[in-house]
Formats: structure tokens, sequence, C-alpha cells
């Protein structure tokens, strides 16, 4: 574990979040990938905005930030030794409903405010914690999805196609879906990426892209609706994504988009794979039907980089998440199991070693 | 039909096309809809960079487009009574070969070129008569289609969502599926319009919003992956495009991201119409598998308005077309016919009147 008062001025190489004295660090992810922006966030409005505007996105990435955020709410209203728990759990409230989809959030943020009677040194210890457990998880639940592809998809080299972003920006270190893609290039068995630019902000285009290529996988960008006629063309072998809640019979919600994709993969046979840890599960919801999803500002669809693209004043759909059905889902990986939906099949895999 | 040497300083409104005197007046549909511009194109090489620009874009457009052009060229290589055949055949090869998927384009090219003999007035006449017959035949498969809509999906009004634009702009009257939208919206039957913004390019938010907002009918902007949460929330009734090529057997070609709605539609049961004119069928095709599809350039998914969305020099996949088999599509309707693809249904819907 990283001490409590180690200092940085920026997070480890290729992670983006840290603690820094008394302050959270975050990369900005909105200026990626033209600008590397470090954020220093010194009092939890500051992170409750950086969270609702996705400069810190990603269902991981987001819990640990609302961990981290106790942690600094903690902080400031500690002195002389006492801690007023009031105010903190206030502010956890606040963190909490930041955003209502992804439940790693809230999750996180009970977990950290859980230790809150023992001090604020406590209270950031559980949230560094978290970071590493997060860190350890993703690599377990990656090497796992990665095999579990190597058996799924038999020819060699494999083409994938991905949406949002996944990778290490979304977590505390090599990423889910974007992990696994990088530990199967990793092996030599990936030939090409297609990456869905993700409307309407794009994480498909500014983050996966960068990360793929940063890491020399090859990849192609294409816009989300094509990504049915790749399939369609036979271009496709495996689609992985990730997810921000996952109900108790394995309806899963992610950025919007995902359905649509989850649908086409199934009218052509692909396997389509989730990886996520088992903090996006909220198996107190039976099914997805129970999932919030947010609906963000019209201005995300209506504006690119301040130019109007449409009309002004014009009206706006513009829902963050949707919900992909189980039975849509070949498997849902994370650090601890293979879960497999369809009820014929076994939550093992071929060669998979029992967890 | 409009008398061959009428002027004009911009077409008739709402019109995207007109002849002014030798030149071809067009409304640039790039820079809709914050700048209403209007192109003089005085020479082939100019209409031909219009159209592969997409300054003039839509099927029926870039077919009297073509043909419009066919007359410039025979009106340009005529002197003392005598046409250089062979430049202006030159000219209407490098016309039909400016944009591949859409037939329509190389229909009319081919059907002014039959003009040539009798000079550059007969085939200015004949791409004036197209334009004409256009506009009369989108009439009347608007109305087939509003009455199309009304017998499938009888609760009322109707909640309905297009893709790209198929309004006046796109054609030489009232457009083609957004016709029929704004006819139903005549007749009092439309809830709302779920309006797909269609990337690359973004025509259903430049274009379709402002026709629809112009039009006064209600409607609502989706990035294009929101469209099947839509459907699957039970917020779509019914889906209307166009099309840029028909095969024989009833398979379209259409903007890429129709195909993957066409299958989310036919998951959720919900009737999937295209609207186009004969002239968009090619019935030499047996099936969609003949149809090419344009590649275009990666600079239209990497950059907006200049800026630079993805990391520079990514590589893109970037179909400007996607093929959607027969067995998706409700219902194909042109001024002539209501086609349904499924044998088991007959051509004729309930209430229509023999064609």
């Amino acid at each position: 574990m990283r001490r409590n008062n180690e200092t940085a001025t920026s997070p480890r190489p290729g992670l983006s979040l840290a603690w820094d004295e008394g302050r959270v660090l975050a990369v900005d992810q909105r200026v990626l990938p033209h600008e590397h922006r470090v954020l220093r966030l010194e009092t939890v409005d500051q992170l409750v905005d950086a969270i609702t505007s996705l400069a810190v996105r990603g269902a991981p990435a987001i819990g640990l930030a609302g961990a981290l955020g106790v942690a600094l709410s903690a902080h400031r209203h500690t002195s002389d030794g006492r801690t007023d728990e009031a105010s903190v759990k206030a502010d956890a409230a606040r963190l909490s409903a930041a955003r209502p989809t992804a439940v790693n959030l809230a999750w996180a943020v009970h977990r950290a405010v859980g230790r809150l009677a023992d001090g604020p040194q406590a209270v950031l210890a559980e949230a560094m914690a978290m970071l590493e457990e997060d860190a350890t998880a993703n690599r377990t639940a990656v090497v796992r999805a990665a095999d579990l592809v190597q058996s799924l998809a038999p020819d060699w080299p494999v083409r994938l196609l991905t949406h949002c972003n996944t990778g290490r920006l979304a977590t505390a270190a090599v990423g889910t879906a974007l992990g696994a893609i990088i530990e199967l290039h990793e092996r030599g068995r990936v030939a090409e990426v297609l990456v869905d630019e993700t409307r309407p902000l794009l994480q498909g285009a500014r983050l996966t892209a960068w990360e793929l290529g940063e890491a020399g996988v090859p990849y192609r960008l294409c816009v989300d609706s094509a990504a049915a006629a790749a399939m369609a063309r036979g271009m496709v072998d495996c689609v992985l994504v990730g997810a921000d809640r996952i109900a108790a019979n394995g309806d899963v919600a992610n950025k919007i988009g995902t359905y649509g994709l989850a649908v086409a993969a199934a009218r052509h046979g692909i396997p389509f794979v989730i990886v996520a840890p088992e903090s996006s599960w909220d198996r107190e919801l039976a099914d997805g039907s129970g999932i919030v999803v947010e609906e963000r500002d019209s201005s995300e669809v209506t504006e690119f980089a301040g130019v109007e693209a449409a009309p002004a004043g014009a009206a706006v759909f513009n829902p963050a998440f949707d919900v992909t059905p189980a039975e849509l889902i070949t498997a849902i990986v994370s650090e601890a199991q293979v879960f497999r939906p369809h009820g014929s099949h076994s939550t093992s895999y071929p060669g998979e070693v029992s967890a």
C-alpha cells in the first residue's frame, strides 16, 4: 500500500487518480488526448464537479474518487483530533449522488464512511486500500477475460470491438474491457480493434484510441452506428465492453449504445463479453428494470468544441446509459468469476481454473 | 414545366436545386442550419466537387444535380449549333462516378445523356422534366407512406424515429421519409419525432432537425446509439428512413446506421418503413451483396468543425452506407407501390387503393 502522506505532482504514470498531501489529483479526461492536465482538487465541491462534468469518469474510477473525496472531507472537517462526522456524512451524500447509474460510486463512498469513527487517516487508508484492491482485482479480471476470449474465438488473430473507455483512465490499473484487449495484444492475439467513437462525449475517439495507440495495439475508429455494419461484414469476432451497474440476473447498465451493440452481436452470433469488477454488481437489484439511467445536458449532443451543430433550442434525448438484458450477454467477467447469464451454460469456461 | 431560360437568384423556397442561365444553383448543405449559402456552379468540376463534398446530398437530389450537370456540360460544349458529344459524355462519366452508392445519380445522368443528340436545350429540358417528375413522385409517395403508417401504427398520436436527412433538401419537393413525417404531422398524427444526429456529418442534427423545426413538428435529437434504447423504452412506434439503392429483392442501402436501427426495430416488433422514389430501385441487382458502399475520408470522423477529436493519425473505418436485408424491412414505399419484402404479406395495405 502507498504511504498515506506520500506526495506526488501527478498520479502515477498511466493512472488517473492519486492523493497528494490533502488534495486529490485527477487526470482531466475532458481534454485528452490533446492536453494532459492534472486537476488538483482541494474541496469536495471541486471533486463533485469533476465527477459530474466527467473530468473523472469510468465506473471504477468514480468510485475511487468518491472514496478519496470522503478522505478529503474528513481531513477538512477534523481539528484538534475531533472530526465533525455530520459534515463529512453530508459531503459523502453529495459525492454518492454526483452520478446515479454506476453503483461503484455509492458503494465506495459508503465503505470509506465506514471508517470515519477512526479519524481521517483511517478513512484515507481505506480509500488507498480500495485503490490497491481495485488494481489487483483489475489485473485478475483482465487475465481471466483474455483467457475467455481465447476460448470463445479460437481463430487467431481476433478482431475485437469495444465501446466507450474502459482503460487505465477509468480504473486504478490496466482497465477492464480495454485491459483485456491489451492483455490479448500482449499475447500476440489481436489483429485489430474497432473502436466506437462513443457519442456524445467521444470517450472512444479521445481516450480509448489514445490508450490503444500508446500500447501499440492496431485499431480503427468508427462512428457508433457503423458497428452493426462491421459485424455484418464479418469484421468482428468478439465485443468487449465494461459495465456501470450489473443487476443480480446479469442485466448490465453501460454507456449508451451498448444495448444496440448487443442486439447486433446476437444477430450475428458474435460473443458479447462484459468485463467489470465485483464492485459493479448490485445484487440487491433483481434485474435491470430498476436501474436509474442518468439523462445529461442537451449541450453534450448539440455542441462540439463550443460549436453548435443543431438548430438553436433543439430538444434532446440524452440518456448516458442503457440497459442490456442478460439474455444478450455471453459472459460477465470479474476478478472473482465468469458469470454466464444463459442458464444452459456453466459458470466456468474451457481451461478455466476454478475460482 | 419550368421554362428553360427561367432565371433565379436562388432555388425556389424550400428547394435545394435550380437552373439559372447556364449555372446550377444549389443550397450548400454543409453549412446549414447556421448559414444559408447558395452555390453558383458554373462548371462540371464545381458540380462534381459539390456532390463529393456533400454540399449537394440526398439520393434524389444528387441524381437531379447530375442531370443538371449534363445540361451544364452540353451548354459549355456547344458552339455554332454543334455539340462536342465526346466531351459531354466524359463529363457525364465523371458525374456518374462522383458517388458510387446511390443508383439515382447514374440513372439520371444516363437519362440526360440520352437527349444529347437533340442539343443542349433538349438535355436541359430533360433535366427540368426530371425535377418536376421527382417532385410529383415525391408527393405521391409521401401520401402513400403516411397512409401506410396510419394503418401500421393505429394508436395515435405516433412516436416516429428517423435517421439522416430525407427532406426537401434531399429531393425536388417535400422529401421522402421526412416528407411522410411532415404529412403525418399535417394530419395531426405525430406526437414526437426522434431524430438520430447521424454521425459523422450530422445530417440529422443539422438538416432534419432544422426542417422539422421549420415545419413545426415536435422532435428530439439523440445520438445514433440511443435509438435502440429508445425502442427498448417503448418510445418509438415506427421507423421511417430513405434509401440510396434498393436491390430487386428489397435489400436497401442507406446511410450508415440504418442497418443497426433495423435490427433493433425487428427485435422490438417496430415497423421499419423505407420511403424512396422508383428511381432508387436497381432491379439489375438481385440482392444487396452487389451494392458498392462508399468509404469516405477519415477526417469526417476524426475532426469536427476543424477541431481534432481523435489522436493524430488515428486509422478510421468510415463507410458512408450500410445494407439492410429485406427480411428486416416492413415495407418500401414509392410513388408506384408499397413493396412488402416478406413473402407472406401482400403488396397492398389495409385501405390502400390499388396502384
